[in-house]
């Protein structure tokens, strides 16, 4: 194989305690005297990444991106941009990152490719103008795509980290994402030094060093979301590092918004078939590790289990929210395993105040760990995701609007609905003032096939497809999830296609299958004038 | 967990050899003489089969399935429809069978629910007509859905085996499936032991009975495709074996055709690719462990590699097909792991004229690990499959005509698509004289999404998807893969599209999107007159 692999580093005992000691001293997160040295400005730095270059980021859910270097980066694209010199380079990610990255250097008509997740609204309109090429690509699949070589050469890498210790290694920062295999693949390697991020996230990671390339690849020794199985720290080869940056800025940290109605009511849903479950003897009450995706409805639904009297429970899951402090604090979760965090700024306080008891229970993994599919399915997770929509039939739209417009991307969906114990996915049943209609006679993108749909969930209820063909996952997603003003119309479709479909096993009218979608494109809503 | 666990057997030791004494005794396959006194005929062990039962019975690609019991029972539902009494069952597989099992049941309308793949004309016919459910499950998830009761109980399981040990222990047939799962999760047994079936089988399967239900799942451990970590017999409670039937019947044994022209060319458009790959460096000439669907294609390419000089190869894959037996006569393969054989006629002779050859080559292990994600992704396989169409975005339908009609399933493509190193989807670049193209604007149901395909192949040439945004991908799949006479008209309909489309990310018009399969469904061709 041709691709890089790390060498391992001559690695200095710790000093006792080993944690950072935040002190007046200048360089405090900088232990390592040698590479002090490449200390420099972010302008310097930038000015190391060239046009048409690779350059893969740190940062994950708004956490852990660098801060400084991408807008410096965007000043001189701009500059270029002046003197009519084009500069666009390619920027691979962990997942989404903030406006001072994704926003900066889109704004500036910086990238000519992003991969993978995203949700930055200038990233989003250049994408859709079809201007910028996105690749949106299953969270599990970014760092083994690069290892293979499938990227092609990764020339950069800009990583934000916590600091640096004496011998080299680095202390992650809020987020992991696929910062192990940026730091072991780039040929060139930019530090960002944040003192912003808690000294407490020393400890925190558990890096796992065990990956390799086929046909050397060996069983991954984790069987329970707390289990440790790699080192706190992520090493680096340090005649690569060419840059060193100093900050001081916050995370994006978005504000919590409390669930409203209709979140309250799909988690209300979901937590009663939970019940069900183990008065069948599928569960026991401790669950099985839960996935939880991001928002509104994942919030109510963590809240709706701790309010449901849950105890000891654990997340494998990509991040950790507001909502799962609260739950590590109350007992609900006893632990959470993620690969970046997600906190408003009223978390982080909490966090950072009571940063001892946090930091015994929640792990933070690379996200080729958090989102593998062997440890998805070992664990037999609980995969709980939103949609956009889906059809009577449980294909599961995640990413596109009218079957065109890419929204986010599909994120680590499709990790944990194709190897989890059950998948899940939810939205409110209609969107935009009743205009949209979460349920669809067809999805006009598939991003999570009939074959991985288990349970679909909306305020109006919860359709269990699971043992059911087509024609009877219909009527179960029909009655059970669809909004009242849509049923009708759905019901119609499909016994018209039933009637009339060229087979009947999934029976749909072709002619008819998307004209919702069209209407909505042409009139503003998808339901008939 | 309510689910019954499999109660370990007092094993006796083996007499030395162990391997079957083909004599002329009567019973000589039957060497448990507590078990003998279960023998029946077809007709009594059908008898114990009741309406409304869920019946798993083996059998995988026309391998292994019972021969006499379901004929018996489908004998017992026609005279019972005679006197007015409807009698259905639920039926549960390995994967497709045979006229005496599928077809049997499906003319006396006896099925009321099938799941997974299947492939028998009658059975298609029954589900089209939408008087048949059918359940299209990946094939890795069947036994584990089974465990955690998400089809409900088993109650009988009919099960082919090559013979009973002494000690009760069971010699598997030509196809392992759902075998060991059957066994143990059924309420009631009904063994088929079957003569026909080569007493050289013996030893060459590979039973793993080290799964459990989630929390308490162990890594896999295997970590190479000719690895034996489980044993060679099935175990089964004697006490719910409620009937043996003796057979002497031969398992499907379709003929085999040599590759047609279209055929070898994506054969060798795939060969091309493999070579460049090694030239980069990004395979070895041992390649990884091979995938390879069954069929013309597959079968070309097999040949293919044998002409090209490979030696030393592995596969890793669901079935033993004739062209593997003489790659592996060749040396092109070294071993194969697979869960069935799917021999022609004389594939079955020259495997019973070099039994020692083949069996110490080849292995036969439960489908839930032939096909299990953990193992595809560690083992790095190249995954190739066939296909029904390919859209321009590299969605891939492997199941339904024009979205509606089943033709077969998607069989374990998922499995290996999701997970592979390399995930190739081949097909003609049109089927019946034009009249449908392989490359369509909007596939018309997906079971591969864009996420998971990264090499599409028709005998036109191979568009390499693998870094690449939906645009880029949309030019790659038109200029290599279209059929010339389509070629303009998907050109025509993506360069409208990118003008018009709502989003730019992936172009698409609406209301003609499914245009080329409707017009198909009503003209007959998707070429407009």
């Amino acid at each position: 194989m041709s691709r890089r692999r790390a060498r391992p580093l001559k690695v200095q005992p710790l000093e006792s305690g080993g944690h950072l000691n935040i002190g007046i001293q200048m360089h405090d997160r900088i232990r390592s005297s040698a590479l002090l040295e490449r200390l420099m400005t972010a302008e310097q730095a930038a000015s190391l990444i060239e046009p048409g270059m690779t350059v893969a980021m740190s940062g994950f859910t708004g956490a852990g991106y660098p801060k400084a270097v991408p807008q410096a980066l965007a000043a001189r694209m701009e500059q270029s941009a002046a003197s009519g010199r084009g500069f666009k380079i390619k920027v691979l990610t962990g997942a989404s990152t903030a406006p001072e990255l994704d926003g900066a250097l889109a704004r500036v008509e910086g990238m000519e490719l992003r991969l993978p997740y995203q949700s930055d609204p200038n990233v989003r309109e250049r994408i859709n103008a079809g201007t910028l090429n996105y690749i949106d690509i299953h969270l599990s699949h970014v760092a083994q795509h690069t290892w293979f070589g499938f990227f092609g050469d990764i020339n950069v890498a800009v990583v934000e980290v916590a600091g640096i210790l004496e011998d080299g290694r680095l202390i992650p920062s809020s987020s992991v994402g696929n910062n192990k295999t940026w730091l072991d693949q780039a040929d060139k390697v930019i530090l960002e030094v944040n003192r912003w991020q808690p000294a407490a996230l020393e400890g925190m990671h558990d890096i796992y060093y065990g990956t390799a390339l086929p046909p050397n690849r060996k069983p991954i020794p984790l069987t329970l979301p707390d289990q440790r199985i790699g080192e706190p720290y992520l090493r680096v080869d340090p005649d690569r590092i060419v840059a060193i940056v100093e900050t001081d800025a916050p995370d994006r940290n978005s504000a919590f918004s409390p669930p409203d109605e209709a979140s309250r009511q799909i988690a209300g849903h979901l937590l009663d078939f939970l019940g069900q479950e183990i008065r069948r003897g599928r569960l026991t009450d401790k669950l099985l590790p839960l996935q939880s995706g991001v928002g509104n409805i994942a919030n109510a639904v963590l809240a709706g289990l701790s309010q449901g009297g849950y105890q000891g429970l654990t997340a494998y899951t990509e991040v950790i929210q507001d909502g799962m402090l609260e739950l590590l604090k109350n007992g609900t979760l006893r632990m959470a395993s993620a690969t970046s965090f997600s906190l408003s700024p009223a978390g982080i306080e909490e966090f950072n105040a009571h940063v001892e008891f946090y930091s015994k229970r929640i792990l933070l993994r690379p996200q080729e760990i958090s989102n593998h599919p062997e440890l998805i399915r070992r664990l037999g997770c609980i995969a709980m995701n939103g949609m956009i929509e889906a059809d009577i039939y449980g294909n599961v739209n995640s990413t596109h609007i009218a079957g065109s417009r890419i929204m986010n991307g599909i994120g680590g969906s499709g990790d944990f609905a194709r190897n989890g114990y059950l998948s899940v996915f939810m939205s409110p049943s209609i969107a935009k003032q009743g205009k949209i209609s979460g349920i669809v006679p067809m999805a006009s993108h598939v991003d999570h096939t009939e074959h991985d749909t288990m349970v679909v969930v909306t305020e109006q209820g919860l359709a269990d497809l699971r043992g059911l063909a087509p024609k009877q996952r219909a009527k179960q997603i029909i009655e059970h999830c669809a909004h009242p003003d849509y049923r009708p119309l759905l019901q119609d479709y499909y016994d018209r296609a039933f009637r009339d479909s060229y087979g009947k096993h999934t029976p749909h009218l072709l002619n008819e299958a998307l004209s919702w979608h069209q209407r909505f494109v042409e009139t503003g809503t998808m339901m008939p004038g």
